[in-house]
């Protein structure tokens, strides 16, 4: 089975609700025990309380994601799509460079989000390579 | 420490690397046991042997990365790279759309990539969303 087309369809998905400010459809996306790494490294968010939580209060920033490269599937059940989150961090205006990498259960629900950004991914706009 | 810049400067060496068709600089970057999945779902490379042997075929085809986002870094050891491969396959160009995650080992080297990339992935100039 190639589930090439759900998962980058997902992808797109959670992009979209995101810019939507729709929460309950970008929740939908997830199975409810689902762990959220965001980003890759500090503590992750287990489960729909937490995860559900962490989307909601981002999504409340007002951040939008801009797309940077049509995402990419696998040959399996993994995922990844690269995007620039633009919000606000101290009062400017920053770029947050994010790479996620996501993977899907038998329903085609998210179960494992990787985000890959670190410390200097968060860009303003006089940074050095912003 | 922030090994962000040290996994970035590795990612974009990788490249480099690739480009300038350098065998001994790519593989100079991966630790000797490391394992490369490329594509991810399908049988691993595990180990200098393998890897190896898997770059050489690889380069000596003539391929090029045509990276699209600067690499990503996290608050960990992974960092992620997304470009296009431009080469052929039975005879046609193709643009493979691709995002590599590496982990590094303490010495700054790789000792996993994973590729990101599926059947729909692989893309002539006749293609839709090419």
């Amino acid at each position: 089975m190639n589930n090439s087309p759900m998962m980058k369809q997902a992808l797109l998905a959670y992009v979209d609700a995101f810019n939507a400010g729709d929460a309950e459809r970008l929740l939908a996306l997830f199975a409810e025990e689902a762990t959220v790494e965001d980003p890759v490294g500090l503590e992750p968010k287990r489960g729909r309380a937490e995860f559900e939580q962490f989307f909601r209060y981002a999504i409340s920033g007002g951040a939008k994601l801009e797309l940077v490269a049509p995402p990419r599937a696998s040959f399996s059940n993994h995922a990844a799509v690269t995007f620039i989150v633009h919000t606000e961090m101290e009062g400017r205006a920053v770029g947050i460079h994010v790479t996620d990498v996501m993977t899907f259960d038998e329903n085609g629900k998210i179960v494992h989000m990787r985000a890959f950004w670190g410390q200097d991914d968060v860009r303003t706009a006089d940074s050095p390579n912003a």
